[in-house]
């Protein structure tokens, strides 16, 4: 029933074909500069012609890879019964990712994020059942040199048997990613057959550009076969016009553009619409992730993805806060509801505060919950016969109470969602426990969750060789430890 | 376009129509115990059955009844300029009301209302543009017995030229009231011609019966043709038996019960489907006015008020938390936004913790700014063909920045919504400034704005007459001040 039932919709069939139309338009007189030569080897190759190395699409190149989009996209996990599928399972839960700083949980200060930090965080979110895909939340900042990608992926992989999601910065990075992967699957076909990484790239640069190395590692990967998907950060006011309309179409072009480059290498592969699709703070230029323009941005592009019947998401739910103040509960609530209201299939929230910047364990107990919730929201009345249970109505008469009655009890836990870190119930209760805030209750569960065993993703027979694999990764303990 | 754009729909045309025939079914069935016998005499003469003080409601008083539903309500003003009517001119957001407590500006801790609080909170309700209607917020603890109601209306209506709405315990109270009123006015018919109080009650004690007092109100009003509108309070679980459609039904009935009663005495009135519609914490019974349940089934008693063509609303966006943590603005910022997805003309929140217990100045800062981004929201994206602004997108080319173009510096307070409370920004920034909370931004918001005179609704000879028409009235000064 999607696109009438549970979704909210802002544009009208007719609004939705002149977005396409207008962004052929774009694609066409302003094109897309690409600073990739194998990139425009095969833009050339599928029939779009080159201006220098700008890239202008003939409509009937972009409506023939409308014609191959997938309607879903699998994100595999190392534990099979973790594969999820959207649109079909979701909307789905994925961690915001690659905050450089991490909120250190004994101090209560900022300081960069560590292999280890990552190692604590994939143990977390392998355990709250909010999440469906464990995107590495934060870079490592100890990773040696010739060991970025290693220092992420490795205590990620080990510590969270859900999907794995993120980038690398280069193609040499990435080749160990794949190495270690294939390590721990047992052979390249294996790991060809299951791949458990889904590969996040932006390689737009927006407005209109496709830079070099996002560029190169998604055409590596489209020639492989390996997940892989895109994110679309068009900024309104600065990367586009001050319009949401504007906004919209060009980070639509830019979408339909990579998704000729994706579909011209491997014809029929699943993509997500996925965006950042935001508008600047016009007063002094800082970057609104928490804003609402986000959410109607979101649920506008989500409503593209419909219109291409393709899954759609992005990173939304995001809070410019630094603390888990109110702030940060609506704006990750607020713009989370609204986004799923409108269709999207992943939420790409979770875990950051301080505009993407920062990690806080607590932000992603917090945010966990808020997940349960907005899934729970989407699944509406679940209208059934069966429970207008209108002979009971009549049994319990005037004034009746439902408290105590056997069908209550026998439905108690299947019908009502039971938070973890909301409080309920009377003020002078609350006082007697100390007056804790979200954020105190929420610190308190990462701690819990934390300080039980974690096992691991994979055997020890395949940590040693990963680590015979290579020398001198990880250099202390990185399993996973209470604060 | 109500009911496919910008309405997100949990039930189907046939879902809607069988929760309708399920509600005849109960107020056929079980009916409604009726503790006011005019209200009882009424409904006899408008056909019902009588059995003992149980109304039983044929099908034909309830279709009749249905159509004589007026599709607007009008919230009038002392202020003509800011009346408001929904749906037109919504979603509106009202004031959360009667607080027995609040959260002492000066101390932070909680003690009982008084009518200066009244007078402080009437002044920021004034003047914050997020809200719409000024349901008052708390009760009076300092007021004398005979002037319960006036200690509560007189600081209210002194210091909010926007609408007013709440309730009075007693008829005797409601006449004092409404004499007041008329004093305001100048005269009982200028009232009459521009009733600016909107008279509030609860007279269904759900499951299926109507108390004596509220009752009698609500008839008294609807003889004189005064604006009134009533608020039906199921819990699921508890009122009804436990699951959403059946809390929905038994609410729906009980609303169709007061809307014959309604009609039968002013036919064509105006009515909100207004509910606070919840499922009670199976743990513990405790209310959970901030649970996710309170939102579905706020947009299901929506979606039968679209059925039914008439306004609908209602507390929703309450929290069950106790202070302005993360908690308090995801349960806020998440409700609303579904609610308002959901096509509810009316958010009956701001102010209050505790689940509807305390009164905060900071909580109502906060959903001000929350009631501005969701009134944003509700617009979309607007569009407008000129505003794909293709040309500048061209002139702009690969890698345009627009931060500094005409169009944008034009256009800027245009186009987005510009938060006072939240933060954007660098995090150095924000711990340069105190690391404060939202809370903190916007307690010192509220202190600001009552630092500013307020300009009193109406003349001092007015505030005279009123003085001398109910003598020993507000002791104190209960002119607005800083805290």
């Amino acid at each position: 029933m999607k696109g009438t039932m549970n979704v909210n919709q802002y544009l009208t069939p007719e609004q939705t074909q002149r977005i396409h139309e207008e962004s052929i338009n774009i694609l066409q007189k302003t094109g897309i500069l690409v600073r990739n030569q194998k990139a425009l080897d095969i833009f050339s190759k599928r029939g779009c012609q080159l201006d220098g190395d700008v890239v202008k699409f003939p409509t009937k190149v972009i409506e023939e890879t409308v014609k191959q989009f997938s309607p879903t996209f699998t994100f595999r996990a190392q534990d099979p019964s973790k594969d999820i599928t959207i649109p079909d399972e979701g909307p789905i839960m994925v961690t915001g990712s690659s905050a450089p700083n991490i909120i250190d949980p004994k101090t209560g200060t900022e300081r960069a994020a560590t292999s280890k930090d990552i190692g604590n965080i994939a143990h977390l979110i392998n355990h709250l059942d909010g999440f469906d895909v464990f995107s590495i939340s934060t870079l490592a900042d100890d990773a040696k040199d010739d060991q970025f990608s290693m220092y992420r992926f490795y205590p990620a992989l080990k510590n969270c048997a859900k999907p794995v999601r993120s980038n690398t910065p280069t193609i040499s990075d990435l080749e160990k990613v794949l190495k270690m992967a294939e390590i721990i699957a047992g052979s390249k076909a294996a790991y060809q057959e299951r791949p458990f990484i889904t590969h996040h790239y932006c390689p737009m640069i927006s407005p209109l550009s496709m830079d070099f190395e996002s560029t190169e590692a998604v055409i590596y990967l489209m020639e492989k076969k390996l997940p892989t998907y895109c994110t679309f950060v068009p900024t309104a006011g600065m990367t586009s016009p001050l319009s949401l309309l504007s906004g919209l179409t060009v980070g639509n072009a830019e979408f339909l553009a990579l998704a000729v480059l994706a579909h011209a290498i491997n014809p029929g592969t699943s993509l997500i619409y996925a965006v950042l699709s935001t508008m600047a703070d016009m007063r002094t230029g800082d970057y609104a992730t928490g804003a609402i323009e986000t959410s109607i941005l979101q649920v506008a592009h989500s409503q593209m993805a419909q219109f291409y019947n393709i899954p759609s998401g992005g990173y939304i739910g995001l809070t410019d806060s630094h603390c888990n103040d109110a702030q940060s509960g609506y704006e990750t609530g607020l713009n989370l509801a609204n986004a799923v209201n409108g269709g999207i299939d992943m939420m790409n929230a979770g875990g950051l505060l301080s505009s993407l910047m920062v990690f806080d364990f607590a932000k992603a107990v917090i945010d966990n919950e808020i997940a349960l919730m907005v899934k729970k929201m989407k699944k509406g009345i679940n209208f059934k016969e069966e429970d207008f249970l209108i002979d009971l109505v009549a049994e319990g008469g005037h004034g009746a109470q439902f408290m105590g009655h056997p069908h209550t009890f026998k439905n108690a836990r299947k019908v009502s969602f039971f938070p973890k870190i909301a409080v309920r119930g009377l003020r002078s209760n609350w006082e007697k426990k100390n007056s804790t805030t979200a954020h105190d209750r929420a610190m308190k569960e990462a701690a819990q969750i934390l300080s039980k065993p974690c096992q691991p993703s994979f055997s020890d027979e395949t940590d040693q060789n990963i680590k015979d694999a290579f020398p001198g990764l990880i250099p202390e303990n990185i399993d996973p430890t209470s604060f």
